[in-house]
C-alpha cells in the first residue's frame, strides 16, 4: 500500500491493505490482504508508519484459550494517522498519532482526576473488539471477521482506533522512537516517574532487566535515583542495564544460601526505597516487598503473572513495616498528557530512547521479530510497514 | 503511695509501691507491693497518674506462649512523671509526660525522616525488657524479676520508661484525656491523618467500630471526610459511631447474598477512597482492598491478626487496580511531634476525646476494667492510680 493512498480518496470507504494475521496459536503470522472499515464516530483510521513488538503480543499469540481469540491482528506499539470519523476534534487528517491500549477518554471521573489513569468509561480489558462499539473493523477477503487486540492492532498497514486510545504528537519526532511510547517504554518509565514518584538520591531495585525493567531504570535515572540495582538471572543484562542507569547488579542465581532480598538488604543496609517487580512472578513480589525499606519503601508491581496467581504477604509485615504495595498499569501514565511530555524530554535529550531499538525490520519479516523477542535477543524491534 | 512521696527523697533509690501483676495467663491481676528501680541513663521513672486499658493488654494477658511472659506488669496507656536519670534533657522532675510503645529516639535515620515512624535504634517488639539495656526495673518483694510490657508497664504506681518512649505534654490537659493519646486513639486518628492522609470530601470505610475504628472515624472527620461508613456485626455500634462522625453503617451479618465489599461498592458507586481494617483479620483486608476505589483507593491495615496470618491478594487485581496497600503502626505518628499536636487540637476543641472515656475506676478495680473491655461494654476505661 502506497503512502499516496490519500485519505481524500479513501474516506468513508474500506481500505484494502496488508496485515499480519494470527490465525493459529503459536504459528507464524500470515501476511494477507484484508479490508479495514472506515472509522465510526469517535474513531480514527490510522496508517501505521511503524510498529514495535511487545511481549504481550507474544503472550496472546501463543495463548490457546480466552482471552486469546483467533483470527486476530496483534500489535499495539505504533504510530501513524489516516482518516478521521465523526465527533473527532482532537486530530485531523495528516496528524501523527500514537495509539495506546489504556484508554484516556478525557470525560470520566478517572480521566479527569490527577490520581488515576484507569478510565472508567472504557476499562482495561483484553477485548477482541473496538472499545466503544464492541465490533470489529477488520475482515479478510473471504469475509471473515478479524479480531482487534488491545484496542490497537498495529500489525496491519491500516487499523482503526478509538479517539480515547490515541494522542497526537509532534511530527518532528522520529517514528521509530516515538512508537516506543505506545506501550513498553511508557510502562517502565512511567512506573518510576508517575506511580512511584522516585525521589532524587534514592535507591531503586528492579527485578527483571527486560525492556520494561530497563525502562524503569531509565525512568529512575531521569528522576535522579543514586543507586539502581538490577536483578536478573542473565549476567550480561548488567552491561545493557548500564546504558539506562543501572549501577549495580545481583545475579539471582548466584546468591548462594541467601535469598535475593537478603543480599539486597545487606547491600542497602536495610532495604531500597523503591522495588519494581517486572518479571510477573508473585514470589518475586514477595521478595521485592521483603527488600524495600521499612517505614517508607514502595513495592511497585508491573509484571503480569499467570491468571489466578496470588500475591501473599505476611500480615505481621504489612502492619509493622509501613511499606507500600501498589500496582502500575501503563506506568500510571495519563496517556494524553504524559506521552507528549516524555516525547519532549526525548527531543530535549533527557529521556533515552535510541538505546531501546536493537533491531529494525520490514513488515514481511515480522515473524523474525517474534523469534528474536522470544529468544531474548532484542529489546525493541521496530517494524516498518512501508519498506 | 502518696503524691507527697517526692522525688527528692526517692531519687537514686528504689521505690516501693503497688502494681497489678499478671502472674498467670488469663487469671485476675494481683495487686502487690513491688520495688521499682531508679532510672538508668536515658530513662525516666514515672509516677502514673492514670492509665488506660487497651486491647493489647488483654491479648498479652490471655496469651500463654512467647512473646507473652510472666510475671509481668501490663498496661501501656498512661501519663505521669517522677525522677529523671542521667542524659535526659527533654524532661525534668514535675513535668507531665505521656509514655508510648513505639520509640522515637530523635537520632536514627527513621526518626529524623518525615517519612517513617519506625525507629531503627529501638525497633518495635513485644519485649519483656527496657529497650536500651534489655533489663527490668521491677522486682517483687520476694526478689523475683517482673517483666516489662511494650516499654511502658503502666499498671503500676511507678514505672520506668526510656526517654525514646515518652513525650512531655502541656500540664493543663486533663490526665484522663491525655492518656488516651498514649496508644489507641493515636493509632486510629493517626491512621486517618498521617498514614492515609485523608483528603477533605472523601469517602472512608472502617471495618470494625471498636475504639480503634472509632478513632479512625474521628481522624477522618477531622480531615474533612464527607462519608464515613462503619462496618461491624453489632448494629448498636452505629449510634456510638455517629458521635465520631460515622455517617452510614453496614451490618456485616445482614448483607444477604452479597459480600460486604459488594454492598460498599454499590453504596459508593465503585469503592471508597480509603478503607481501614481495624479488626485484625486477613480476610477483611481482602474485603477492604476489594471495596477501595480503583485508580487511587488506599487500604490501610491497623488490625493485628494472629501470628503467621497472611494477606492474599489477586496478582491481577494488584497490577490492574492502581490500589495501594499499607500498614499503619501507631497511626504512622511520630510520637514526639504528633502527640502534642493532637493534644493541642483537643484543647482547641477540634479533636474529640471525652467521648472515648466510657468508664473510670480505682486501681483496685482493674480486673473489673478487664471484664468490661472483654465483654465489649466499654470504649476506654481510665484507671486512676491514686484514688
Ligand atoms: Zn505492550
Ligand atoms: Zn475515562
Ligand atoms: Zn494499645
Ligand atoms: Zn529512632
Amino acid at each position: 500500500m502506497d503512502s499516496d493512498n490519500l485519505s481524500s480518496t479513501t474516506a468513508g470507504k474500506p481500505i484494502r491493505c496488508r496485515a499480519a494475521i494470527a490465525r493459529v496459536p503459536g504459528e507464524p503470522l500470515v501476511i494477507e490482504e484484508i479490508l479495514v472499515d472506515p472509522p465510526s464516530s469517535h474513531e480514527v483510521r490510522i496508517r501505521i508508519i511503524c510498529t514495535g513488538l511487545c511481549y504481550s503480543d507474544i503472550t496472546f499469540w501463543k495463548m490457546k484459550d480466552f482471552p486469546a481469540v483467533f483470527p486476530r491482528i496483534l500489535g499495539h506499539e505504533a504510530i501513524g494517522v489516516e482518516s478521521v470519523g465523526e465527533n473527532v476534534n482532537e486530530v485531523a487528517e495528516g496528524d501523527i498519532v500514537i495509539p495506546y491500549f489504556l484508554a484516556d477518554c478525557s470525560e470520566c471521573v478517572d480521566c479527569k482526576s490527577k490520581k488515576s489513569n484507569l478510565c472508567s468509561k472504557f476499562p482495561f480489558k483484553v477485548s477482541p473488539w473496538m472499545a466503544r462499539s464492541e465490533t470489529s473493523r477488520f475482515t479478510d477477503l473471504k469475509g471473515q471477521t478479524l479480531h482487534h487486540f488491545l484496542f490497537v492492532s498495529s500489525f496491519s498497514e491500516y487499523t482503526v482506533v478509538d479517539i480515547a486510545n490515541m494522542v497526537k504528537i509532534d511530527p518532528e519526532i522520529p517514528p521509530n522512537r516515538a512508537c516506543l511510547l505506545s506501550c513498553g517504554v511508557s510502562t517502565g518509565v512511567g512506573a518510576a516517574w508517575r506511580t512511584a514518584n522516585v525521589e532524587a538520591g534514592s535507591t531503586v531495585v528492579i527485578f527483571g532487566l527486560g525492556s520494561i525493567g530497563l525502562a524503569v531504570a531509565e525512568g529512575a535515572r531521569l528522576c535522579g535515583a543514586t543507586r539502581i540495582i538490577g536483578v536478573d538471572v542473565i549476567p550480561e543484562k548488567f552491561e545493557i542495564g548500564k546504558k539506562f542507569g543501572v549501577t549495580e547488579f545481583v545475579n539471582a542465581k548466584s546468591c548462594g544460601d541467601k535469598s535475593v532480598s537478603q543480599v539486597i538488604n545487606e547491600m542497602t543496609d536495610g532495604g531500597a526505597d523503591y522495588c519494581f517487580e517486572c518479571v510477573g512472578s508473585s514470589s518475586l513480589v514477595q521478595e521485592a516487598y521483603a527488600c524495600c525499606r521499612k517505614g517508607w519503601g514502595k513495592t511497585i508491581v508491573l509484571g503480569v503473572d499467570k491468571p489466578g496467581a496470588q500475591v501473599t504477604l505476611s500480615s505481621f509485615d504489612v502492619l509493622h513495616s509501613g511499606k507500600i504495595l501498589i500496582g502500575s498499569l501503563f506506568g500510571g501514565l495519563k496517556a494524553k498528557t504524559d506521552i507528549p511530555i516524555l516525547l519532549k524530554r526525548y527531543m530535549d535529550k533527557e529521556l533515552q530512547l535510541d538505546e531501546f531499538v536493537t533491531h529494525e525490520m520490514k513488515f514481511e519479516d515480522i515473524n523474525k521479530a517474534f523469534d528474536l523477542l522470544i529468544q531474548g535477543k532484542c529489546l525493541r524491534c521496530v517494524i516498518w510497514m512501508d519498506e
